[in-house]
């Protein structure tokens, strides 16, 4: 039906729009840096931004360095040094590539330019403890923390002020050179001074916060991490432009396009949507039943789209994914409705331990279900999305993506 | 403020529009009846129909009878029999007026027409059992069916075979007159066979049905029982036109129209949301932070409209209300926006066992909490929303409107 393939082809085509090459290609695109290039990539995506950033800038890039997660460096680029280290846990290296980052680029004037990609998972890759603190000063403090419940916020705070790099000092430390930082972000909201630690992003926690913690926990540190503490975060850095790019609004807006061009009236409500999975696939049903009755403010042909990152309260033993669950109790909610379809997806191809990215469902969902003698009810109580999916053809599978920003959902309902 | 004046207009305009009188008007302005009118109003707000019906049609009206809920009536109407009745059980007055409805229209012809004005309560007001069958006999297989686990749905599909009015049984009743029926809805998706069990609407049940949900419960009947049950109840009415008004659909058209009037662009999103109310909440949260951020389909100033029921999932023990609760918790996640403004209300003016009818809040709500020392998760924690909101002049107390038609929420955003 028309409909499923035009589903089939907003999730595909949505999807490598934020695939980080095309997101860094389309980051890049028009703009001229006047002197010298140096090329610094951090993140689990590092090594694909880097490669298309290297092939757009070519000449003008006299070196650079790539920090990427084992396994995931995919070869030479040009003369860039390129390193694998520790993710999520920070390894020697982490360090040792860090150190050839800040060595690099020490000595950069007016004329040069940090072209600085920025990926998920930087926040392990790109780390230098500040003069006077051991990696495992840094290793014992989160230890400490996590030990007494501190949460991921608070852990930061207190890490970006014993790093070197991160909390915007890597931007301090290039202070004389310009750093355009292209971001691909994998946190709702996209919080520039979050996504990697912000290397080169003001931040906004303070000494303060990171001294509170510390007392709030009770934690006993030594008297030279106390005065390190002491020493406060860049709160505005002059030298720094950023993009952002192949976030989940990037994601939304891509959904937009493609659905408008297959002539459907497009509307984007949110591209922060949390909460319980399925809840969030019952009010898009409660919209598709309106669109259906014809008292919606939506008319058919439309497409409603949204994105973020929902959660799921596990109750059974079943096998799914947030996308996959989000997707059933959607089919719940539009048995019996005609020309109306829906997806839920995650942007990596990878949804809960699972070897799907989601679940696309119709108005025939829930009735094939029954047929087959296990009614939707069964697997949603048993969080069993996965096979419930899966025995009616009702799964998506894209494979490993190579981008990771975060999900989106698309509902479609045409005229009849 | 004038986003929250604007609000109260709303909520007051909206609500006013889908009261049994207005919606009744409503509903007979412009109709022209050429004979006389019989007029029989049964359920819980038929006193209130019964005389805007009646100061419309007056001196066309030849005769009628009202049956409400004992201490529903509020005097004489003209010359209308008045019965007070049992609700929600039906007892001795439930059949004495509904004899008097079915002896007054036995005799009308094809000039007559009955002017049928149906509210919720009318399953139990209205009630007459088939000719062998005891009032005692029904009211036995109902409880037996309840304690067998049986749903509301399979206990009516049972007791439509067994009663003389209900499940489209009236209408065939005074088959050769004309029956216009005026119908307050308050069941969500309006199935007009559901309301008052459907007296002047073909029954989707069928007497296979209703055998076979005996046999699922093993209740034991006696013959002269089983023997009714195969009666058949109607399928084809063709001396009946249904006016749906009053509904929540109608209460929604009023807060677009009333919305719009203030200025604000409006979009229906569903009339039919279901669902936990604090995930409602949060999901208008994502939205009123898409708009905040400019990225929404929805520019402002606009307003974003939705109507149903929702439920709340009991965890603590505080005071409150689905609505209340549904605000509350979109307060969390609208946190620091401007000139955003949130309510959930009851159009009968009683959330939970409560005096408010819900909640209106703004993104300053949240820290208005914090500032009076009980953070806003606490009051969601333990389901106390009502002394949450209380606490900060959030609550909407409108006393009993004398509707009820499900709840509606409204979000308005304004320019900045």
């Amino acid at each position: 039906m028309k409909i499923h393939e035009d589903a089939f082809k907003i999730i595909e085509e949505s999807i490598n729009r934020v695939k980080p090459d095309e997101a860094v290609k389309a980051a890049l695109s028009g703009r001229d840096f006047k002197g010298k290039v140096v090329l610094i990539a951090i993140g689990k995506a590092s090594w694909n931004m880097a490669e298309a950033a290297y092939e757009m800038l070519k000449e003008k890039v006299t070196g650079g360095v790539v920090i990427t997660k084992y396994d995931h460096s995919r070869g030479p680029i040009g003369d860039l040094e390129i390193f694998e280290a520790g993710h999520p846990i920070v390894d020697e290296n982490s360090i040792k590539g860090t150190k050839r980052v800040l060595d690099m680029t020490s000595a950069l004037g007016k004329e040069d330019q940090v072209v600085f990609l920025v990926s998920g998972g930087g926040s392990a890759l790109f780390e230098m403890p500040m003069d006077g603190v051991l990696l495992e000063d840094i290793m014992d403090i989160t230890d400490q923390l996590l030990k007494s419940g501190a949460d991921i916020v608070e852990i930061n705070t207190v890490r970006k002020h014993l790093s070197k790099v991160k909390g915007g000092k890597f931007a301090q430390h290039c202070e004389n050179t310009s750093i355009f930082s292209v971001v691909l972000s994998d946190v709702i909201g996209d919080p520039l001074d979050a996504i990697a630690s912000g290397p080169a992003y003001r931040d906004s926690s303070t000494s303060e916060e990171a001294m509170e913690i510390l007392e709030r926990y009770q934690l006993s540190v030594e008297p030279h991490i106390l005065e390190v503490l002491k020493i406060e975060t860049p709160k505005d850095l002059k030298n720094c432009e950023t993009v952002i790019t192949g976030s989940v609004t990037a994601l939304c807006s891509a959904a937009m396009e493609v659905s408008e061009s297959l002539g459907y009236t497009s509307y984007l409500l949110s591209s922060t949507v949390d909460g319980e999975a399925r809840e969030v696939g019952r009010f898009f049903s409660a919209m598709a039943r309106e669109i259906r009755n014809g008292n919606s403010s939506f008319k058919t042909p439309c497409a409603i789209i949204a994105g973020g990152e929902t959660v799921v309260k596990i109750r059974g033993n079943g096998k799914g994914g947030r996308n996959q669950e989000l997707a059933l109790s959607c089919a719940q909610g539009i048995e019996g409705l005609e020309d109306t379809v829906f997806f839920s997806v995650g942007s990596d191809g990878t949804d809960g331990p699972t070897d799907a990215a989601g679940g696309i469902i119709d108005g025939d969902t829930a009735k094939k279900l029954r047929e087959k003698d296990i009614p939707l009810e069964v697997y949603l109580d048993n969080n069993d999305s996965y096979h419930g999916l899966d025995s009616v053809g009702a799964l998506v599978k894209t494979g490993p993506t190579g981008t990771n920003v975060n999900d989106f959902m698309v509902l479609l309902v045409n005229e009849r």
